[in-house]
């Protein structure tokens, strides 16, 4: 699985110790600095080779106080549940590093030699493609990926389960496979083949070098993190801006047309989100006052607020900050049930932080292909993402922000922020295009809404949900 | 249930959502003050009564930016899981808002009227007094509860059932009670009455009052909040040292015996720990140096890091400081495993941050009951819990931090802080000694290991588990 494999030799351990306590301290000293980074170990294997030793040690050697280990027994993959997602919590903040003992990996290896059901090869050999995209994700934004495998040979695997007693027989034999049986070692050994080449191999014959190799590898892999990426290598392409955003509709709905056909649309909406087995993903972007919040406000109106959750996304807070842009919504989708509503979304990569400087550019453009993914992720789990823009003219804004303005109890709604962000305009249209050129896609299509009237975008927008739940 | 209610009349609209709003705004701008506090509205009722308009009501009229609504269908409670565990994560920080629509209560209520199982009425309030216990708790730390109950006549029930549409019928159907049932009906009212004298009770039968009732309520609350308690009211009462800690034993083991019974101690820890189906919880305090961290390394020694999880709990982050202190730690808890080890725990509250001045008077005095609380439910939900203390003297603490200073990869261990705490070793005696006074408890004694022989300390660890797991 590997092509180049660094080699160790032992060391003296104290030293290797203080090297290592020293690049940790350094790694913890780059939280909120120019290139903080945190580490992520990823350590899969054969049973018995020593992992959990090898664990144990790099505790001993480091400061235990800023290592996390999260060990947990694999699970099978489902086909509601991203890979990532019930791992997404513990990947490390900034100055950090956690040791993933348990991870999307074993849960692959358990799911493909499942005595039931084994995985074929092609879906595999997909679901690694799909982890090396992620982990290529994260290392972009700063989260720096170790792969480290422990192997160990058959011969050496039944001579250590013949020596180890029977507590532990019971342990491995509950949380593992059938160590005994030949042929689930050579095939498992025969997927882990299928592993990209940026695994590094230690063989689990000799404990010591084992631990050291461990060790050492971190320790090279702590002094040598790459500096984040600066340089823009693409000439960027503005896309063109659509027409409807230049020119939103004019044309209004007669109040008793709306009222009626609010009715019946938000019946229709709330019967299809409720009998459709699937989870629900709502997401809205658009200008100020472009009137997400009553268009939320009308989806929700035939459900219980048991049956949705909504999230309203202001500015990250710091601790959110010291991690990947996107670990926020992953939280939030983690923990979320049957229908969730997002007041803004993760487009703010490529809006607001894009337009005010708070991603670099390397990152905003990178952000279009990491945003697909993550979409495709969900798709791809039994999640029907809608993805709606609201879009209004700029002299429509004007008066809706004047018309809060002079409302007391609407007042908060507008800040100078607000009247700041207006300046921008421009700005906001040329990111919205180079957003729909990019991020438009088969599994997550946007829909863009663009009318100067309230009641037409409102009935627009429960439209399109049922249009993307295949029920229009 | 409620002794006397405050009653409401309809006001205009706009003006009382701009004084909600003024209201919110107020709370959130109290973050990281003095009194800063975090508001916890509890929903509960008869099924159709209105909680849910109301509450989408409240959101209409409040800056939906820092309202979260976090609204689940009832569980069951189990019998290995403390009623709040799954909703600690949702306690909200200092300056928000959280609205739990599905919480102890609605999981108390469906558990009791469980048809298989109901709750019989002496369990039941011995969990109603649980959870005003913990809901007092949490109005200490900051977070200040409001409950209010959507109250609805029979009559009104059965006509608004005959009403709603199919899809509806069919949702209320998964999700609750057999709200056909008058019997069931009863019984829950009745049920309802052994709650606290604290809910809000609103009547569901007009809608428009209903959800001002609600919003005004909230509003009064808002704006009544009460202060943080500073005055100090009890006179302490300073508990003895114990000789123990005093005069730490002497004596010392021979490093053969030692390695003799550590092997067997370690594998029968393993042993045990492996077979016993509860969780286990082992928690560590002592002065520095008192070698905890090599008392742990031998607990695990025979285990694989997939059995258990180590925290090593540094100084509290800026977004633990604005929950609860033991928010930290109830989350720590609700994702673990089988066996977690605590470095350092949630006794801080009365040892360094007492000492430190960093809990006032009032904070730490009261932590000793919150603490013992805390502990019950846990030890009540199928956890045991191992707590120890390792002393050793002044004296042997200085050969060791002098020992750490001159092993370059042991120095990272001692810094200023630590010689500063040193000088504060009175206190901490005394702190330790009040600890010990009103935290050693019948489920959750504490295990005092004062030796200055650290093979003797770490074999009295191993047997101080055992001990507590009834395996000794």
């Amino acid at each position: 699985m590997s092509i180049q494999q660094p080699t160790f030799e032992l060391r003296d351990e104290d030293e290797l110790s203080l090297e290592l306590i020293e690049a940790q301290y350094a790694l913890k000293q780059s939280r909120d600095k120019k290139n903080a980074k945190s580490v992520l170990v990823l350590v899969s294997g054969i049973e018995l080779a020593g992992k959990g030793e090898a664990v144990k040690q790099l505790r001993e050697w480091l400061d235990p106080r800023y290592l996390r280990v999260k060990a947990d027994a694999p699970q099978l993959l489902s086909n509601n549940q991203t890979f990532w997602q019930s791992y997404s919590r513990f990947i490390p903040a900034e100055g950090q590093i956690v040791v993933m003992f348990g991870n999307w990996y074993s849960d692959l290896l358990t799911t493909a030699m499942h005595v039931s059901k084994p995985l074929d090869e092609n879906l595999f050999d997909a679901y690694v493609e799909q982890m090396r995209a992620f982990e290529h994700d994260l290392q972009n934004n700063h989260v720096h990926i170790v792969k480290v495998w422990f192997d160990l040979s058959w011969k050496s695997l039944q001579k250590r389960l013949d020596e180890i007693d029977a507590s532990e027989q019971r342990w491995h034999k509950l949380h593992g496979l059938d160590w005994r049986n030949k042929k689930q070692y050579d095939s498992l050994q025969g997927l882990s083949q299928r592993f990209t080449d940026d695994w590094f191999m230690i063989d689990g014959e000799d404990g010591k070098l084992r631990d050291q190799s461990f060790a050492q590898y971190l320790l090279q892999t702590l002094r040598e993190l790459p500096e984040h990426q600066t340089k823009v290598t693409q000439k960027w392409q503005q896309a063109a801006i659509p027409k409807a955003l230049l020119a939103p509709a004019q044309a209004s709905l007669e109040k008793e047309d709306y009222k009626d056909e609010l009715r019946k649309l938000t019946k229709k909406v709330a019967d299809t989100l409720r009998y459709d087995e699937r989870k629900v993903v709502i997401a809205f972007e658009g200008m100020d006052a472009a009137g997400k919040g009553g268009a939320i406000k009308r989806i929700v109106k035939k459900l219980d607020p048991r049956e949705y959750e909504i999230h309203t996304i202001a500015a990250p807070e710091r601790y959110e900050l010291r991690r990947p842009y996107l670990w926020r919504f992953w939280s939030k989708l983690t923990d979320s049930g049957k229908i969730t509503i997002f007041d803004r979304t993760w487009y703010g990569r490529v809006l607001v932080e894009r337009i005010e400087g708070f991603a670099s550019t390397v990152e905003w453009q990178r952000a279009y292909n990491e945003i697909n993914r993550f979409e495709e992720n969900l798709v791809d789990s039994q999640t029907v993402l809608v993805k709606i823009w609201l879009a209004i003219s700029k002299d429509e804004q004007a008066l809706r922000f004047k018309a809060r303005e002079q409302t007391p109890h609407k007042r908060f709604k507008i800040t100078e922020e607000d009247w700041r962000n207006r300046e921008k305009w421009d700005d906001y249209l040329k990111a919205a295009a180079d957003m729909f050129e990019r991020t438009d896609t088969d599994y997550a299509p946007w829909y863009v809404i663009a009318t100067d009237d309230k009641y037409s975008a409102r009935i627009e927008v429960l439209k399109a949900i049922l249009k993307q739940l295949k029920a229009d």
